[in-house]
């Protein structure tokens, strides 16, 4: 597996910190350490990189990104712990550890994902000035809402053991990985006061990077082994998946075309977008 | 059982009007069912008529105040669906309907606790200009965290099968119960830009009431019949509640001290805040 790019190390540096400033470990609360056993589970933090790399290319600084940065980092360990619980995927393996539920039993597990997400809105009102905070909000919820982690969830588990269409497929996936994606690239630009059409064009890559980031965790699950993923395996043969419909070879074109869609759409930016680039290149090439 | 009091019903109707805009029944979507299953049954709207008198006895509408009573509902809902699953209490039963995994099946059942949550803050941030919706924001998500509806369940479930003493009982129910009524009548409060002491007494009248709710709802589980409580009775006999602490007429003698607390807590508004004493009344009241 080819590992993240060098300049990740110290954006994942301070995501990490500012995440254990939010949750930390070693409390005596098992809700609490619940939390932090996903969230601060070693992670290649993709998403909350996206936000602050957008945040920088619009102008803005890291340091004002973070808290937005961490919001989407606790959605999606929220998003985690609810994906594996028995009633859903019932995933034994993640981040290279057992799932959550099975470290602490499922409601402990299912009130940390709960606690997770109530984080992730509490601290936006706290971190930011009320407009700043307000529109973050509305951004997370409609990343975790019914077009997103939570339609897309919920779309999964109707499509299990179905026969589905690519549409279907292509709408769980938006939904499941996509918004978050974008939600996390909009932030990115929010924090920055970046005008519409930055916003835009950089939803545009998030969306394109985060279908192509899907395709290729289906091929990992196919092709992959757990030491690298952190994830057991052949967890989907039950699911429709992109490999599944277009084969190896056919998901890892797809993939590839994603991501050269995602960088057309910073071709406004120019070169001051290479990070982003460089980022959907990575996305792609952890299976080559 | 003694119904509520007349005034309720208008009250009720509004809130009632308000969820269905937000969670409208008969979707296509089985997560939007299921959450609108739970916040739309019946239901005596308790905590967000607590929201619109308090916001009334501070100067304001309830017109302006109605969002920020739904958000209180839409969580309540939430800590319902989540309480009642197999890992939690695995109860059969809730508002006069079985509970919404038996409707909905597990999977379901956890996306919309989530939906509902999230709902709650997605809502508030849109319904509300930036300063107002980031201070409810924070109220909702102190009321739903570690020392909210979070912590009282967590410390509830560690608490079951187990001796313990009042104090964590307290603290307990505090969390499961009391958070939530305190966040109901500071966020009417809010709503009607009502000043610090103003807020301040709300609280307190609203941390009493909540506790003196739980204590009767403890009650009913033993002295009443699943026709009028809408729920499973004698489904707390492995836990510690103010009953066995107190016996019955002990557990209706400090529901009724703490209803007087309550009540004085109200002295600086006058006659104005009759309804909320009538409210606090009706609570006690409901086994007598």
């Amino acid at each position: 597996m080819i590992g993240v790019p060098p300049f990740f190390a110290d954006y994942q540096t301070q995501v990490d910190d500012e995440l254990r400033r939010i949750v930390p470990a070693g409390s005596d609360d098992p809700v609490a350490r619940s939390m932090a056993y996903t969230v601060l589970a070693p992670s290649k933090r993709v998403r909350s990189t996206v936000t602050l790399l957008s945040a920088e290319l619009c102008g803005g600084v890291t340091s004002r990104a973070l808290p937005a940065a961490a919001a989407i980092e606790l959605v999606h360990a929220s998003s985690l712990i609810l994906d594996d619980l028995p009633a859903m995927d019932d995933a034994p393996l993640r981040r290279g550890r057992q799932t959550n539920h099975l470290e602490f039993g499922e409601a402990i597990a299912i009130l940390a994902a709960f606690g997770l997400l109530n984080c992730a809105f509490g601290n936006l009102a706290r971190a930011y000035d009320a407009a700043l905070a307000a529109k973050l909000s509305t951004v997370l919820a409609d990343a975790v809402g019914e077009q997103g982690l939570i339609g897309g969830q919920a779309a999964d588990l109707q499509a299990t053991g179905q026969t589905i269409d690519f549409e279907v497929l292509e709408r769980i996936h938006r939904g499941k990985t996509g918004a978050l994606f974008v939600a996390a690239a909009t932030a990115g630009a929010l924090t920055a006061e970046a005008p519409a059409d930055a916003r835009t064009a950089l939803a545009a890559y998030a969306k394109n990077v985060g279908l192509a980031f899907q395709i290729i965790d289906d091929l990992l699950d196919v092709t992959g082994n757990p030491d690298d993923t952190g994830k057991a395996l052949r967890k989907d043969a039950r699911k429709t998946t992109f490999v599944s419909f277009s084969g190896v070879d056919g998901a890892r074109q797809l993939a590839g075309e994603l991501s050269e869609t995602a960088n057309r759409a910073l071709a406004p930016f120019g070169r001051k977008a290479d990070r982003l680039r460089e980022l959907s290149s990575f996305v792609v090439r952890r299976v080559a």
